[in-house]
């Protein structure tokens, strides 16, 4: 099986209460490319300038990410991202932000990518999410991402790309901005109602919901002590989510659970340090830990009169 | 066994987007004997006006709440609070509190509710919960709420009544302003330096985590389409916490873990009518189905390479 991911490729500049770093490799392709490695064949799309060097590539491919569809523009800047996180660590402040070679993207899928088995839109203007999503016609399963800008200032256009996947995962607030539906169950069956069969909702440390048409999911945040850099969190929860799910056999409901945990953890190793440095050098046994710790967190028994 | 509450017995007038009521029955303790109602024998302690009239009593007596400790003074009105919800559900607008009898509240109580095997200090002045705490000596288990307002004006008479009992229920703003500290895992390990020996983080529609020695356990809100009335949710959530707790044997983790779902499940029913009116007319029954709904949409298998 295999995954494609289209996205931004970015250098972040981060200040948390806990550091700071003034280039270090981040972007949503990034950061789910990584955590999508440990379970499958991961083909991350977007271009770069050339200030993105062996150093950079040498960490994705460090996890066997296939890096064939990553441009390198000549004499491009790569996406530039400066951020800062206060008291509160589920709030990121944007100070800058350079699109760089984003600005000209116009993605050309290759052979390979165009093949994939799963597809996974990251967060970009939702015009270009529909440019890969044609190319991508084989894909068993879809997923997209989202943010308050494209709502704002993109509805249309990005109503039209959600319809087109098969699994919308955005922060909750977001779905409720979506649909003007203030009741969050309401709010992911309204979405529902625009095509997908299932909706993420991230919840920052509170965790993850899924809703489909056949019920509700939900699981917690871990909880972890030192939480260091929060930036990508939602895109390794993604990578770990739609990575699990490109592995398997069959999508049932008790993947789609599995999978909410995979992406659990992989949001929880990648918060523990500053942008990608956990995630590279995590193992599948820690995960594999893990997530039997998540599920001891959130297993009890049945009703006393039962 | 049998438990005691002491806290708020009261009218409330409720706005919110779905509906409004001028004067209906309210309080920490009243939403807290109800839900509690279903596990135990349970006796709210505090005061009320002579406008406290057996249309109030009727709804605790229905349910086999034992009223001999609600003290009515002649001539006094009862506690009342106005408050209005907008959009956002999580947030409670207050508009008017008025204390009455509540002023001048002195607490004394009666043989059968010092010899409660479970104690619950509501939501009141902190030094009023250390007088009710000090006369239940007898109790196997013991817990306290409170808020913001004794965090600011009261907080060394509050860490008293805290490092009294054994379990602390707030919401985790309060767990973070009350320790000074931002990270939720810290936060509980800082109130269990202070004494109790395990610490509930209501989350509202994110659910609740607990907190102990041996681990951290979640659960997700139930996912309810109609919310219409969240007063008291947090209150119906302490009762089937605490109430569960009183009816069991021995408190092990496995039963603190069923409490949290008791909790969920009471407060999820609370507040889908306004005020007491879902709660007043619960049964037994719809309380374990709910509870065994809840535990299905939580439950996930093992990782794939166990």
């Amino acid at each position: 099986m295999s995954l494609t991911v289209v996205g931004s490729i970015a250098f972040d500049a981060v200040k948390t209460p806990f550091g700071e770093r003034e280039r270090m490799l981040g972007g949503a392709a990034v950061h789910f490319s990584l955590a999508a490695s440990f379970f499958t064949e991961v083909r991350p799309v977007g271009p770069v300038g050339d200030d993105f060097g062996a150093e950079q590539f040498e960490v994705l491919e460090g996890r066997g990410v296939i890096v064939d569809d990553v441009e390198r523009v000549e004499g491009g800047k790569s996406f530039f991202w400066r951020g800062r996180y206060e008291y509160d660590l589920n709030v990121a402040h944007t100070e800058d932000t350079q699109l760089g070679v984003f600005a000209e993207f116009e993605p050309k899928l290759s052979p390979a990518s165009q093949a994939a088995d799963t597809l996974f839109l990251a967060n970009i203007q939702p015009d270009l999410q529909r440019q890969v999503r044609s190319q991508c016609t084989a894909a068993r399963l879809s997923g997209l991402d989202s943010m308050n800008l494209w709502i704002e200032t993109a509805k249309d256009s990005l109503k039209a790309a959600i319809a087109e996947v098969d699994v919308l995962v955005v922060n909750d607030a977001e779905i409720r901005m979506l649909t003007g539906e203030s009741n969050l169950a309401r709010a992911a069956r309204a979405v529902m109602d625009m095509g997908p069969r299932a909706v993420v909702a991230k919840q920052g440390e509170y965790g993850a919901a899924l809703f489909t048409d056949s019920g509700f999911f939900a699981l917690p945040g871990f909880p972890l002590e030192d939480v260091r850099d929060p930036t990508g969190a939602g895109d390794s929860f993604a990578g770990g989510f739609f990575g699990h799910l490109d592995s398997v056999t069959e999508i049932t409901d008790d993947e789609l659970r599995r999978a909410m945990g995979y992406g659990t953890v992989l949001a929880s190793f990648n918060v523990e340090e500053f942008g990608t440095e956990r995630v590279a050098r995590l193992t599948r046994e820690e995960i594999d830990s893990r997530f039997e710790q998540l599920r001891a967190m959130t297993q009890f028994e049945g009703p006393v009169t039962s």
